[in-house]
Order: structure tokens, then C-alpha cells, then sequence
């Protein structure tokens, strides 16, 4: 975007510009109005992302809109909390599209993303966890990361998670998805020395208010190291751990 | 309370107490009236406690009289959530009493309660937690148990606490202390066999909220075998600990 | 465990075992890995307790297959918030399992625990609250306890629980469950000088925001000598108590 | 006000009134403005009640201009929520007022009202509840009510409470004052068969939350024929005690 | 209950009856034991209530036992929270039980109460409120109470409420019913000089937050002489105003 | 109102009004009873509203009866919250009346309200808001206002929003509509110098908690100008937007 | 800022301004920047606010450094939540800065506006909500607007503001203030076809819940036309008024 | 850690270490046990940190304690929430210990980490969010970070911000510091590609009930690659920052 803007003023400086035309070529840049959606263009470009799109609360309609237009474009797609409907119509527009149903996610996977990057390690306390945590692994993944699971070592058991401590410190980054008491979190945030995302879950009953325990938890550890997303956010963890792990040259933009 | 029932409904059988006499009887027996307080006389002889004085909330005037009283009784007397002002009215009329400032307590110890009991072991997160921790040993120890200390052991650091797991499983009974996000229960609760008694504390800042989260971490304890008493409730872990420490065929109300 | 780390440790040092090969031993030892679950072969071993799967978040399937592996073990099995579709799916694995309606729970009773312990008492304030208190009781039972029900003696009509002080005290423990207001807890916690495990219910409505009401009550009972769980957590107060029920000479874990 | 209304609208119908003047007279009637408050002079006649001034966040001068009007006036007054500042602001004005530190209260009880009215009963569960519970019945009294107090009858100890059944029971209204788990509305809303009103103290710690837990519980009491009023609000059930406690014939405004 | 035990105790004076059987009698007398439920036979001779069943988390089937059980008593049936189900399950025992299906009660109206009492006013703030009022205009009929409704009378179109003062003046008890929030008992409570019940309802929308924000607003009425009950319990404001409204010569339990 | 009043006096004073008849007129005057409802005919006299009814927790039967009664007027009608079973209903009396699906709303417009006006803007952070949205859109355009929509402009991609600075700042009023964090509202507060009205929604999930999340940030909104409205609350920003751009010589009532 | 954008843009076209120049010139405009704060220079120019300080949380030396770069400028200054010490270090820059202790305002008023507006009405419940009141009177005054005072009218007592109807309805825009229960927003709203700006205040105790309660029924209020802002947030309800009571032809920025 | 393991396994094999001694060194290993705390001494080796106490709820005493301690070792050491006094036991002991009073931090920086590492960029929402943001700044630096500050850049002038873009995209992980609504989060979060930890602040008012707030919005935040600490957290943010901008060669723990 800084180079479109040099350009679009070194056009003006040029004479080959005009004001006006100058002021409208800065307005039009960055996105496609689909009138009730405006699609940034230039997400994929400034921040390497595939495009995203949250299904909840859209209707299917709208969902295929955005994919009509989408499937114009060569990007990478990833389309999260949608159900098979959602998918059917995604289907009609783009045949290749995958569903998985744990995650509840529509993967479009048009061209790797080959990086040389740290493994991402993803850690469930619980079978009951594991949609969130699937829904973190699809996200890295389609983001070019190489991420390996570690499924159901919650605290309660805490030799379990002890017994694949080598698997936690080869990790460059670690998500961490629990329920009930969130506990694992701050457990591994005092094992490892790299980043951990703690992402809660609603997973249990009573008391744990849909997901407030683990959320309340996760952000009062005792461990350092441990940013926290929103509960059963999947998708967040795992594109703020691809982020992390993305190569540090790359990082200013374009 | 059972036998007084039977003696007086025999009395009153046999002819030697009249109907509103036993009725009068009945009504009179099982506390001191101070007018702003009832005094339960009954209560050691049903529970094998100290007699308890909760002071917060309390004015030193209204402790003051409540000790007149139990002064003419040979009872254990333990004050809670005492200030200095407190504790010098309390020693004008009992001298030998000793105050512990960091859990707060007066304690007047008459007469050792020997038993032949397990150990009850206080597990604490962080120094911070100490003088909850502090009121949970004094509240065991007057009433004849024998407890013993492990502190400083939160979950950010979990080898500090594996390495004393020996201490942890000769325990008849735990409690554990913990602020922040109380995961120190759930790990605690993997690795016993005994009751674990948690006790969250309004240690932390922020997203604590005055101890909710360690609160609500401790109710869902993934871990099986923990029961929760109310934040910062030293005195009902050590209590509920006793409780639970004492001989079983002890158990029935006298 | 301990035993076991003795033996590996003594096999390295009597050189019939190589270090990686100690290493290993001490990761695989104590879970099963099906990957999307690690069953705790041990804990029973442990702990005295049935296997127990929490069926809530979990898929029919998941289910499935953790119960074909217990299968092969001669453990008791208690798969609790089960629904019929899976106890269907249990069915076909192991035909002899049974199922509890009222308490979703399925029970697979392979020998029975003998055992010489003082009875559990589980206390109901209502009608509402069976399907929990239930819960309770099947989980105290399968651990090999004797278990009394004294059920819908809310604190409204005092004089229904007042009626039965006697079965109360000859409890060595007891077990409250109550909704609403929740006050229950602390009229029985006054009662008996036996701990109580109190049992807040999400039943009820209004201003009762979903067991919070009875939570509070239970957590900030003037009594002493209460311990709580989670809302509607039958389950863990039955194993509770069966903990404190146990034989205190074998509190050490083998 | 009825008459008054008849009143003005005969004058206007005779010709005394103009309309204008008419329009004027409606609405200066009901109150005197002092600019930052307007006393509502009727409503001692429309209500029986003493007027009331709540002193929290005013200024002592505040309440000392306010008291300046009401001494032109011969009612009794009661200030609530009163320091000893505002006390001495109040004793310049009018000398025979007295202050109760307890409820923190001044009360200016110039005519006696003499009325054959039921008894009213105040219960409160514990010492440390007295503030509230005496704020109810100064309340009370001033409304010419027969107050009886009964405290320090949590329902820890049910005996004491139900050594008093007789009191309970000759009671015309009951109020209930109780912090903790206030788990004694419940209890004496079984036991009596009058309105009972329940005021839940911010009595406690922990996840009582500044008397939520109390409040909690009272909303959920499955007694039946309580009605509960805000936390602490002592001078609110005095009141409303009153107000149920009044001749019936007397219901119908002037 | 007082002539029971007085009856009881003098039959041991005079030797007709034996200790055991006394105490055994104490037991027995006051309520019928179903096991999953027991019923209260003399609530109605101490309260002057109809039975009540609360039908929310019975099954239809538990109903049905209570009911035959009543079906042999000669008292009034209210059953609240009832759906049709329920309605079919209690006709086929007592088929001239009737249905109200706006307030989801059934009624079993054996014998009419005639009480010379006053009037009670139900006041509703809006049409969306109504079965709430319903609710607690059945609860106070059934218990022999002239009951006059004034609905849809919110505070937003305060001419509403201000054309029907007679109405309100007239009543020795209101009870306002009101969602969204709430203010409507604040209004009320300042036009009238007798008791004012509140019940807060879940009518309304986003930050209404399930009846919270109506609750909130009662508890805090700044007018006197309002007490609360919970959320949508139109049945307990209509069972406290008729206890309210009964001849207080009454008062007294036999 | 006014003049009616002054009407009504004027004839008392001619004397071609009795008293009582007076009293009687000011009572009925104001609107109309249909028992169950009280239907506000003056409102649009009174506010230049439409009539509006909420349809959320009414029956269609109650609906149709309300439209019967305004179908004798001349009004403009809105009806909200409603689903397509109450539309059937509503079509039967007024078959020209119109559905929109998207924002739930029922719309007959009888007559046009062309006023001169400045433009109202509705801006929404993202597709899932635009029931909310669309809601605000029909309500200020059926009193008369041209709307210009702006959706899909989230401040995660903030220059979306800043490439259309020019349409907020031609708005004399803007509704802000938005769910998740509800940033949006204090940015576009920023932008403008005229009123910000600012709607939360409950899109999104987890820690959102229904639209708490969006509610409080909008409360707090670090820009000045904001008002905030109830959560979906799409009508209420409509209408309140219609009032401030209405031409201020006519704000007195009539 | 259009007009100084447009120059810069047609400066680098003409020549006379270089890019790099141009994006530096672009960078600089719009504040001063003091390290621990950025002064927003036109914001006066682009909203006609005075410049505004909020002094809470900020170091009297922070205020003073602040304040000593205005004195510069030749704008009124407006400095909110300040206490004597932060006064006391603006009137040794600017000596003829007023404090007013009820709402903690200084004002320093350099140049009137005279502006041609309507009335902006500020309405209060009680006497303890006169400070925020009165910040939202000095904030309106300070932009220009005549501004009246409806003091302690709050609804207990209706016919005090009823009595003041004609006030309300000559305003152009109504502020009501009123913590404990805050129905005053919904009365006033039902009166008045005026946007009402609604401010919650903390006044009150127990489940008021520090504003809680009154913020969530002005949320839900029945009337339409409110807008909400922060608890005790007077400040904001004055501006919010101000903008709209704004010459409607002044709404582009310049 | 590995390292000291199978040194220690090792020294076993080759007979020069006991089984019982192996025990005994694989206990004494990781912590300095002081009795109330245990210090990690191979935390730093372990995770490259500095020690760090949290001086919040400890006495004065026990810092100087651990102070003591720590003084025999080389490490660098960071004590927050340190008040004056805690400052002087310290420096008592270190006299080169420096005080910050405004984030209350006492660093002791004795060997410097020169690292070559990508910048860290704070960023403030106001002048009130310094010694929060300030907390962050000084635990990057002594980890060894290059830091800049980018202060008072709220989203109500969103030109500060934007005019600051290419320090942000420099960054390679950027704090965001933020009370009130917390929106600058998802701004930024926009505006980067790199890592963004946000950090609420309970800087606010009202219904920011001490920064939760901003806290939700921080959670709920519509930009991707946000994770968020604890409220008023701004050392976890620091720490975090620095971890994630470590050289990632190194994160496989020694």
C-alpha cells in the first residue's frame, strides 16, 4: 500500500494524475464492495493471510457471494463456522472446496504456501476440546506451518502431558485449547520458553459459565509467556500463531 | 442432644418434670443468650470444635463479651479475621492468648486435644497466599491434627511441586491454597488418592475479580476429589480438613 | 508408580536396561494413546476408582472406541451425561452394561468392591433435584459404598428433614444436593459433625441464573465442615465422598 | 390530593379560580422547592409516614436546609444513613433530635402514634448483621409499630432458632435480615404463616460478593410469602413492615 | 402443630403412650412420604394454602403420583409451570382439573374460599407480561381473593397508569408486573400507601439480560413500601399479596 | 394535549361541563382500551411517530386485534419483531401491508411524511449486523428521513471506513451499528462533529457474551457525541435519529 | 482538513511542495505532540469543542504541561474529574481558570459563543445526583446553550415532575439524570418528542451495583427517543446535547 | 534440564550415584527453598529471563528475603508493584537498585543482553495508560529489546494513530495498551502484519467496571493476531513480546 500511495502521488507530481482523479484511485484501492460486504483485496498482500470468511450470523446467499467472487481471485480460502448447508452452496461455485466437519470449516487450498518455518504444536486438555483445536490446526496449516497435536494431557493426569515434554520444547510456538478449568495453560506456559496461545473453551457445565473459567483462568497464569483468544477461538489461535512464526525479515509491509 | 431428648421426655414420664417445665427445658438448653449473640454450649460436646469467634464485622465491645463468657467455660477459643485492637480487648480478659498476625487469628489453647490421626498436608501456589494457608494450619492444628507445609509450589514451575509429591501422598488430607488462576488444585487432585480441599484466594489483579477466577477454576476441576469452601476461607479448609482427619467411629452426635 | 520408577531405576543400574530405554519406559508407562484420547490405565491402580468417561462434547464413536479398549480391561466402567444413542453404541461392545435413565448414566459392574465402610447419605431438597442426586449415588455405589436416600426435605417444611436427624447422623458422610436457594447445605452442615458435600443444581428459574443462586448460598454457608462442587455435578460428589469414605490406611498411593 | 383537586376545580367552576390561576395552584401544591430538593409536604398525609431524609451523598448542609424546613413542620422525622458530621448539623437546628450509632440513624419523634396494631418480629442471623436489622426496627417504631427483635439465629445452629418458634409465630409481620448464604428466609418463611420480608446484608466475604450471595437466595426461596428488598436495606423492610402492619380500613389515599 | 405436640406429650404424662412410640409419632405426623417426594398434609391447616406442585423438572409421571395422592385429600390443587402434557397425566385422576394455558397452571377448585377481604390490584406494564400476571392473578383467586386487573399501563405512556389512580387507591395490596426496565414499580409505589409487591419479568430483549435489568430496578425503587420476588414468580407474588390480605386476626398457626 | 386540556377546563368554566364529566373526559381521553392492551391513539399527534407494536412475546391473535383497532386510523404502522406467522395474520386485515424478511419488520405506509430534512447514514462494522442495521433503515425512513447505508466497514480494516469519510460527514445523523469488540462506534465518533447514535449487537461469540462485549465498549466509547442505545436494538437508534433530525421549531407538543 | 488536504495535494501538483515534504506535512498537522500526550489542535475548528481534559488518572504535572501548552491557544478549556491539587496547578498558568467543587470542573472561558439554539433541560431524581448533573450543565453552558435546571424530581413522587411538564416540553434536548432504579429516563421519554440523553449515576447501594442498575433500565427503557452514555458520565451527556442542539447547517467539518 | 537428567541417569549407570542419591538430586535440582518461597534458580538458564517478583501482597520482609538471595547470584532482577518502602529493604541490600515510580518497577540490571532482534513498539490509547504501558517498556528492555513508544494515540483521533503507520509496521511485535473501550487494539491489529498483544487497562469509569470493558473488547477483537494479557498486565505483555521476538534458533530449552 505505501508503494500505491508513492505511485498514485509521484502520478499526481507527474501531471499524468489529477487531483481529483488522485482522491477517487485512493478511495477505490484497497477493496471490492459487494454492497453488503466490502472484500479487502489486499488483505492476502499485506499480511500473507488466505482470505477468510466467518459463516455465522451470514446467510448461505451471502456466503456464495463472496465466493463467487473469490473464486476470481487465485487466493487461498478458508471459510469458518459453516455448516453443510453453507457448504453445498460453496460447492456449486467452487467444486474442489473441502469440508471438515469437527471444525465445521470450508477449505479451498489453491497454492502451498511452502516456508521454511519452527513447528506449531497444538495441545487439547480433552476429546471434548478438540473442534477448537482442529479448527486452530486447519488455520495454521493452510497458512504453510507444520503442526503437530497433542490431544487429551489435561493436569488431571499430569504425567500424561509430562511424558511428551520433548514434543512441547521442539515446538517454535504452542497453542494450548482447554475447558473446564483452563489449568493446562498455565502447566505448559511454566514448561516451555517459546510463545503460548491459550485459547478457552465452553467445554463443561455449571460453573464454568460457557467458557468463563477457562477464559478467566487462562488470562490470570502464573506462567509468562501466555496471550489469550477467545473462547473456542480456533481460528484466532491459530493465525496469530502463524504469525508469530512467520519469518521476521518478512514482517514490514508491502 | 439425643440423650438430653430421652432424659427429659423420661422425666417428664416418670412425673418428676411437668409438660411446660420439659417444654421450658427444651427451649433453654443448647445455648448462652448474650442478647446480640447465642452462644452454642453444645457445640464442642456435638462437634469436637474450639469455639469459634468470627470477628469481622464484629465490634471489639461485642468480642469482648462473647470471650466473658467462653472464659468461664474450659474450651479451645479460636478469634478469625482479628485485628490488634481486637486482640488487646480479648487479653484483658484472657492474658495467655496469642495472636498470629499473618492469618489474623487469636488462639487460646486450654487443653491438647491428642489424637492419633493422618496428616493433613497445606499446599500453597504463592507466597501471597500464605496467610489463608496460615489460617487453614492454625485452624487444624487446635483442633489435634498434625499438618505439615509445602508453599510456594504454583503450577508455572510444576517441578517445585513434583519434587515433593512424597509429602503430597503421605497425606490423610490436602489442602490446597491458590490465587490467580488456582490450577494448583487440579494438578494436586492428578496426583493424590485423598480428599483435596481448595481454597481460592482473592490473590491476583485484574481479571481475577477478587478471586472468581480461581474460584471458578477450583468448581471445575477436572480432577476428581476436590471440594471447594469460599475465597480465602482458610478457617473452613482447616476445618472441613479436621472434619474429615477424625476417627470414624467418632462420628456419630453424642 | 512409585514402585515402577524404583524398578526402572533399579534395571538401569543393574545394566538390563540402557537409559533411552529408561527413558522411553517412563514416557509410555501410565496411558493408553488412541489418539484423540490417552486412557489412564493406572488410575485405578492409583486410585481405587472405576474408568470413568464423561460422555458430554464427546461423539457416540469416541465413546465407542475408548470402550472397546476397557473392554480388555477387567476395570468397572461409569460413562456419565450419556444419552441413549450412546449408550446404544456401548451396547454392542459390552451387552451387560446398564443404563440409568434418570441420572444418564451407564454402568458396567464387572466385580464387586467389598468393602467395610460407614454409609453415605445423599440429601435432596426436591423433586427437581433426583436426576442429580442419583448421580451421586450410582458413582458412591459403584466405588463400593452403602448409600442412603433421604430425598425432598427442603428447607421450607423444615420438619420433613428435622424428622430424620437420625438417619443424618449416622452418616460418615453426606451428601446435599439442593437448587433454588440452596440453604439446605447449611442447615444439614449444622446438623451433623460429619463433612458435607454440597451439590448446588441449576434448578429453578429466575434470579436463580442457571444454579448460580444455590452455588453462592453453598460457598458462603455459615456452616462448618462443607465442601462444594460444581452446579449439577452429582458425579463428582459421589466420588468425593467415596474418597473420604475410604479405608485411611490406604491413602498411599502404591 | 383528591380533595384539593375537587377543590380547585369547584373554585374554577364557580368563577373564584381562573384557569390560568387554576393551572398555577395544581402545581405548586404537592411539594415545597428548595431548588436542589423538593419536600413532598403531603406525603405524611397521604402515606402515615414520618418524613425521611437519606443522608448518603449529601452534603451535611444539604440536610441541614432541608431539616431547617421540616422543623416549621410538626412531623417526626428520620434521617437514615447518617454520620456524626451530619448529626451535629441536624442537633443546631433542632436539639432533642437523637442519633443511634448502630444503623447510624437520627430520629425526631415529636407526636407519638399510638396504634393497636400486630407485632412485628425482626430475626437477623447473626451479630454482625445488628446495623441493618436495628436501621429496621427504628423504622418500625416510629411508624408507632410493637417491635419484638429476635437475633443471632442463623440457621447453622437450627435449634436456636426454632427454640423461638412461639415468638415467630405471634408475629404480624416478620423480617428477616441475613448475610452469608441467608439461608434464615427460607427457613422462617416455612415456619410462619405472615408475610415475611427478607433483607439480605452485605455481610460475608469471598464469593458473597458484597451481599449478592444473600440477595441470591432470598429471590429463590422456595418458602413461600417472602418478599425481598434491596441489600442492607433495613429502613426499606421497617416500612414495609409498617405499611402491611397498618389498619386496613386506613388504606384508601386522602 | 403446637395442640399435636402439647397432645403427644401429655398422652407419655398420663402413660398412654410410650417413649418410642412418641418419638416415633413426632416423626410421622406432619407429612406423607412418597419417597421421590414429600407432601406436606398440613401446610394447608397451618398456611390456609391450596397444595401447590412447582411442575418445571418433574416428569408428568411424578405429577401424576402426587395428584393421586391429593386426589384422596380434600384440598385445593394449583400446579404451576405446567405444560399439556402434564394437563393429560393429572385430568385422566381428577378429570375436573382445568387448564389455563396463558399462565401454564392447572386448577383443582374443591372448595371455594369466602374471605372478606380486600381488593388486590395486578398491574402489567405490557401485553407481552401477561401470563405472569395471569400467573398471580389464579395464585390469589384460588386463595379467595377479589382480584382486579390493570394491564398494559407502562410508564412510557404515563397517562395510562395516571387515568386509573382510583383503581390503584382502591387496592389493599398491588402487585405490578413488569419486563424491560421496570420502572413501572417505582411509579406505582409512590401512588399508593399500601404494600407493593414487584415481579421483575424476562419480557424484553438484549441488555435486559434474562430479568435482570427489571430486578435490578425493583430492588432499587426509590419509592417505599415494595417488596421483590423473583424473576417471572407470579405464583409468589400472588400467594404473598393473599397472605398479606388475610384477616390478621388469623395470624396465629394452630 | 395541552389544548385538550385547556379545552376541557374552559367548558367546566363555561359551565357546559360538569365536574364529574371533567374528570371523566381526562381519564379517557388519551387512549384506547382493549383490555389485554391500551392502545396510545395520540401518540403520533403527540410525536409524529407511527404506530409501532413490538410483536416479540405476543400471540398473532393479540397482534391482529391491536391491527384491527389502528386499521380504522390513518396512520402509518410498524411492526417489529415479527415473524412470518404474525405477517400472515396482520395481511388478513391490511392486505397491503409489506414484510421484511431480513429485519423482521412489518411496514404499512399510508401516507407519506416529505419533510426537508438532513440525511441520516447507518454504518455496520460487518454482513452479520445488517438485521440490526436494516431495522434502523426502515424505522427512520418510514418517519420521513433519507438513509444512506454504509456497511461492512469494520475497523479491522479501517481504511474500508476512511475511503467513505465523505458520506459520514454529510450525515446530520449516524447510527452506528456493530457486534464483537464494537470499536467502530468510537471511531466514527471521531470522524464526525454531529450526534453518533451507536447500536451493539449480540454478533459473535465466546467472551462476547450476547452483545455485552460491543454494549460496554460503546458506553465507554473515548469519543464524545455517542449515544448508546439497547443491544439489537435497530429501532430504537432509528427512531431516536428521526428525533434529532427533526426540525426543532416543532419540538413542543401540540 | 478537506481544505488543508486538498492544498497540500495541489501543492505537490504544482511544484512547489515535494512528496517526501507533502507525506511529512501530512503526518504533522493535526496534533502537538508532548511525548506522553498528543494535543489535537483542530478539534476545536473541526467540532467547535473546547478543548477538554479529563484528569483522572493523570499526574497534576501531566495536567499542567497540558494546560501550559493551551494557554498558547486562544480556546475555552474545560478540565473534568479534577480535584483541588490539579486546580491548584492550573491557576498558576492560567489564573482566572474557576473551579466548581460539586462537579470537580475547571473552566477557563476565553471567548463566549453566542449562539441562536433551543433549550437543553437538565432533569435529576434526587439531590445526591446534583454532581453529575451539574457537569453536564457547565459542559452544555461552555458550548454555547441555555441550559435549565429540573431538580429532584425523581418518580417516587410523579407529581413533582408532572408538575414541570411544561418545562420539559419547551427543551430542545433533555438530559436525565438518576441513579438507584433511573426510571426518571422512561417517564420523561414518554413525555417529551425530544431526544433524551440518559445518564446513570452510582448513587445508591446494594444491588444498585455501582450504576449497574440504572444503566441497564435506561438500556431497556419502554420509551423511544433515549440515548444512553456512561455511568455518572455528565460530561458526555453535556456534549452529546450541545452536538445536537447544533445549527444543523454547521454539520460538515471544514 | 535434559542435560542435568541424564547426567544424573548416567552417573546411576556407571554406579558413581545411588538410586537413593539419584532421587535425593533430581528433588534438590530446581529451586532454592527459602521456606515461604521456592526459587527457581534455573528459570533464567531455562527461559532467558530476568528473576522477577511480584511484590503485590508480600511483605517488605519476605522481598528482602528473596532479594538476599538472588544478591549471591549474577542474574538480572525485575520486582513489580513495588511501593516506596518496599524499595528502600531493597536497596538496603542492592544500593544500585533504580526505582520507576510510575510503573512501580525496581530493576537491577547487571549484565546487559545485547541482542540482535527486531523492534518492539508500545502503543497507548491515552496519557492515563502510561505506568501500564511503562510496565511493558521496561520488562522488554531489560530482556534485551529495542523499544519505541508510541503514546496518546486513542481511536477518537484515529489521525495520531494513522500518521504514526510506519513506526507500527516496523515493529516486530507491537503492545497495545488501552482502558476505556479498548478499541485500539483491533485498529492496530489492522494495520500490522506482525504479532499484536494487548494489554487492557482499567483506566475508565462507569461501566468499565475496572477494565473489563476493554478487556472484552480486546477479546472479541475483529482483526486477526491479537492475544491478550490480564488487565493492567504490562509486564506479561512485555515478557510475551520478548519471547516471541527472541531469536528462534534458541527456543529449544537447555
Amino acid at each position: 500500500m505505501k508503494e500505491d500511495l508513492k505511485h498514485i502521488l509521484k502520478s499526481i507530481q507527474a501531471g499524468t494524475l489529477s487531483v481529483e482523479d488522485g482522491m477517487e484511485a485512493l478511495k477505490d484501492l484497497p477493496f471490492k464492495d459487494l454492497g453488503f460486504a466490502k472484500i479487502d483485496n489486499h488483505r492476502e498482500l499485506r499480511q500473507n493471510y488466505p482470505e477468510v470468511i466467518f459463516c455465522q450470523n451470514k446467510t448461505p446467499q451471502q456466503v456464495k457471494e463472496i465466493i463467487n467472487y473469490l473464486a476470481t481471485q487465485s487466493v487461498n480460502i478458508l471459510a469458518s463456522r459453516a455448516n453443510d448447508e453453507v457448504y453445498q452452496a460453496v460447492k456449486e461455485v467452487i467444486p474442489e472446496a473441502e469440508y471438515h466437519p469437527l471444525p465445521r470449516m470450508i477449505v479451498v487450498n489453491r497454492h502451498t504456501i511452502n516456508q521454511n518455518k519452527g513447528k506449531i504444536v497444538v495441545v487439547s486438555a480433552g476429546t471434548a476440546d478438540l473442534p477448537v483445536a482442529e479448527e486452530a490446526v486447519l488455520t495454521a496449516e493452510i497458512m504453510g506451518n507444520k503442526v503437530e497435536r497433542l490431544y487429551d494431557v489435561g493436569v488431571a493426569g499430569i504425567h500424561r502431558l509430562l511424558a511428551h515434554k520433548d514434543i512441547l520444547r521442539k515446538a517454535n510456538v504452542v497453542i494450548v485449547v482447554a475447558g473446564m478449568e483452563g489449568a493446562l495453560a498455565s502447566v505448559v506456559g511454566g514448561l516451555v520458553s517459546r510463545p503460548v496461545i491459550a485459547v478457552p473453551t465452553s467445554v463443561g457445565y455449571g460453573a464454568n459459565f460457557n467458557g468463563l473459567s477457562a477464559l478467566l483462568s487462562m488470562l490470570n497464569s502464573c506462567a509468562a509467556g501466555v496471550g489469550v483468544v477467545n473462547i473456542d477461538n480456533g481460528f484466532g489461535a491459530g493465525r496469530l500463531a502463524a504469525i508469530i512464526n512467520e519469518d521476521q525479515e518478512n514482517n514490514e509491509v508491502k
